[in-house]
């Protein structure tokens, strides 16, 4: 019994997501097939990308993860599929596996050549007629280099990264959450590090929110905070509130922690 | 192992859609459950009409599609399920399947009166009283005419319908999706009889849209383009962008191929 | 075959509930995961409570029901597990089976202390570490009890409660629904005795909405209604409209009926 897990940006109430989903119960139907979520921004592949890195390797090994945010589709981007932890991983090659293919190496990736409708699929709907039928091809136990040849150079996101100078530490908001959290992308392993000889404080743009918390708790309620979130990097947060209206910013932003 | 997908437009987050799927898992507890969606705007049964001309027929037959968009719900109106094509489908008699039935005909048709709470079904919740126990009843391997009389005359929506006139075609705006493409009531195998001799125009209340692409590929970001969509008929979108707002239109407006 | 449904305030689009599922997905690998809802507004734990006394008790008993909405994370509330009707429940203690309970007693309510991540939990998000470990736990069929002690004093909700004055109701609006419905606090039973020897009349805020009528269709489109909902309680709707925007009321306001 197989595992598909859907992410898009398809919405629900078109039926595109369901089209996806129905096509892999016609593939595999013994797969359980699950969605992680629909309501990406359109064409929001970094959004896309964090949400992956968040969930795909807390699956169990043999989930087939199909994430298609595709603005490119009816381009020439290439169909991917990848193997990442024993984990399978089927998208367009946009950059969609950039955050988890940091965290871990994938052990194969391949372009999708041998399985799907090939030149008759809709040039406007690759979710169905490509990606969809290599889902369901994963998910009945096939091998991944039945799909296609091997590709060597899959498209990262060039995403910025943070910097050390001295004992401080500049760094950026990739993403802002549903809570208005600011995710940044300095690692919780650099904090230690940072601000030798006392408590390093945290500013966004300027703005001071203080010193690196443990958690909500530590602060009274709609206090601003930094803390290490739940993928070990530095977020901003306000406990019951939301960060990104407090601060009035968003991706992009300058952190500085010293 | 039966399978029953849901589509509603109760949302999620007052527990409507997860009442239905319970009675569903209650009455067929070895039925794979899937959500569709549950965001139809409430009341638009065209666009539910849309999503399930989408998707129902992509998943395997066998499969039990619950649909459940019903302003009616407390009036006379039947409760209805159908098989087409091997799948069955359980709604309100309100026309949600017209779009479906346009595509293939149904094989059966039943108004639903021997299963679910009869007279003591919630006035104000078929859903979970009549239509969720119909499917799990379906889901279960019992058979369609169990559940009540055949019906010869399910509701169908009126819509519009496009028109030739010499080699020109005028058909109209169905429906907008969440990229803001406009879906129109225009068919592929029409297009290639339009404007012979030449390749032909599109126009959108007036407003030139340009020829018939392939796919998206085709212009520059941010143009507007004609082109055939998955359903086989004519949309007109932007590029990485909407053309519901760049052009000013929505459902009902009219499109001319000439 | 267990199965387990979530219902969360985290949204999907960020991953934090797939990466729940992908939890519960890795430590009961034969569990069904559904998810009933993943928007409940953020922190509203009444709106959770009120969902999950919709649908918990619909699903077939050995289902367990994992509930995260938890304002408190990182504080010292504790996490719970109960046994209710022969279904269980995963929640934090801060009272989103006030509703659920007042229905229906539980038979065993444990704090959750041998099971999960325990002080290596991220102190920002226990639905990973903690909540969907013990919900797993359940799942595989697992014993209540071997999750930790037992807990006498489960944190309830302080809800407002209806009152009697003669043959007059006065009651509360608890919550408006995706329709604009308002779901006050006045069960169907009483009522019965309310304006003995005549009709008894609806008011909210001094507004008369008229007799309890039977359902929707007892009206005309646009009318104001009330009438007695799905959870058998006085509700106050617009049929085919919004009765939250015609009186520009919500939660808290005060329904007379006599």
């Amino acid at each position: 019994m197989g595992r598909v897990v859907l992410l898009t940006d398809f919405g629900t109430a078109d039926g595109y997501a369901a089209t996806v989903a129905g096509v892999v119960a016609s593939g595999a139907p013994d797969a359980l097939i699950e969605h992680a979520a629909h309501d990406i921004d359109p064409g929001d592949i970094l959004g896309a990308a964090i949400a992956l890195r968040r969930y795909a390797l807390h699956y169990p090994p043999g989930t087939v993860h199909l994430a298609v945010v595709d603005p490119g589709v009816g381009t020439e981007r290439r169909p991917l599929a990848a193997t990442v932890a024993g984990r399978h991983v089927v998208v367009p090659d946009n950059g969609l596996l950039t955050l988890v293919f940091q965290h871990t190496a994938p052990s194969a990736v391949v372009a999708i050549q041998r399985v799907g409708a090939g030149p008759d699929a809709a040039p406007t709907f690759h979710g169905r007629d490509i990606f969809a039928p290599a889902a369901a091809f994963l998910a009945r136990g096939e091998p991944l280099d039945g799909l296609g040849e091997t590709v060597a150079d899959p498209v990262r996101l060039d995403l910025p990264g943070p910097e050390r100078t001295g004992d401080a530490i500049r760094g950026q908001v990739l993403h802002v959450d549903r809570f208005g959290t600011l995710l940044t992308n300095v690692p919780a392993g650099w904090l230690r590090g940072a601000a030798a000889g006392r408590d390093p404080t945290v500013t966004v743009e300027g703005i001071s929110v203080g010193p690196v918390h443990r958690t909500y708790g530590d602060v009274e309620p709609g206090a601003l905070l930094a803390l290490v979130g739940s993928l070990d990097l530095l977020e901003i947060s306000v406990r019951d509130g939301r960060a990104d209206r407090r601060l009035g910013q968003g991706p992009g932003a300058t952190v500085v922690v010293a």
